[in-house]
């Protein structure tokens, strides 16, 4: 294996690609595609929802985690869900729960526990940011043939089962 | 457009998924499958770093970035290329910079501004990672046929570059 097939640049040089394409280093290959193209679409929504509603994406991310979860979400859950530090997650509930966003309640299942829940106040503060989120997303996808976009989510798909299978070794 | 729909959630509810196979969500759809399955992937590369280097997966990143510019490149760049901000690229070049493993220089294409190098020492320890990384990505993908990966790479590649168009808008 040779050290320069595993950069993470968006665009290799020639030589680089023509040594990519044959099949040993086609996980490599696909791994750096997927992550160049995930970071192009994750940056141009992370400034969107800055000059857009003044927030950051771990925000927008957490909301969007609990708006799928009425009953509320353990802070060690939700980081978990976020893949971020119990940290992060405790510094941006603490912000929502100022403005009155997100509320802390008993846990429904274990008295002793709480939860982190939206409030109507939330809810209807996420509410509208999701549906321009999904325009943005929608607008950034517009060019992609509607056949490309389903193979691909049929594609991801096998994918995400086949990560999931891996976790369990 | 309904708010339920935007959320980053990994296994969508079955009236979510079942709304989300019209045409009208496929975009939002594509890009909630991308990010988990990108996510999954970096968890597992972040942690597999940190266990097996002790080293974070910027740190990794901007040291690939370099590998792939043997002059070097200036901060500026660098930031650029990672889609991070400034500081921490400052950050992670000052460690670096006291490890010896990477050296400010003069620009040799403009003796007034500085880029960031490699050092040898730098180089050696890049490609040691660099080669068990990509180990790790060709395990992680072991489950995915060739054929699916090849397909992916073609469809991400079209992505891509669509991605790239809508950036000069």
């Amino acid at each position: 294996m040779k050290p320069r097939e595993a950069s993470l640049q968006q665009e290799p040089a020639p030589d680089l690609t023509a040594r990519l394409t044959d099949g040993h280093h086609q996980a490599l290959k696909l791994w750096l595609r997927m992550l160049a193209c995930t970071m192009r679409v994750e940056s141009s929504i992370r400034s969107r929802l800055r000059s857009g509603f003044g927030i950051t994406l771990p925000r927008f991310d957490l909301m969007a985690q609990l708006e799928r979860q009425p009953e509320g979400l353990r802070m060690g859950e939700l980081s978990r869900r976020m893949m971020v530090t119990s940290g992060n997650v405790t510094g941006i509930v603490a912000e929502l729960e100022r403005e009155k966003l997100v509320a802390r309640v008993h846990d429904p299942h274990d008295g002793r526990a709480f939860v982190v829940r939206l409030t109507p106040a939330g809810r209807r503060a996420f509410a509208g940011m999701a549906a321009v989120h999904e325009g943005w997303v929608t607008e950034l996808f517009r060019d992609i043939p509607a056949r490309d976009k389903a193979q691909m989510i049929a594609l991801l798909d096998k994918m995400k089962r086949q990560l999931n299978d891996d976790k369990e070794d």
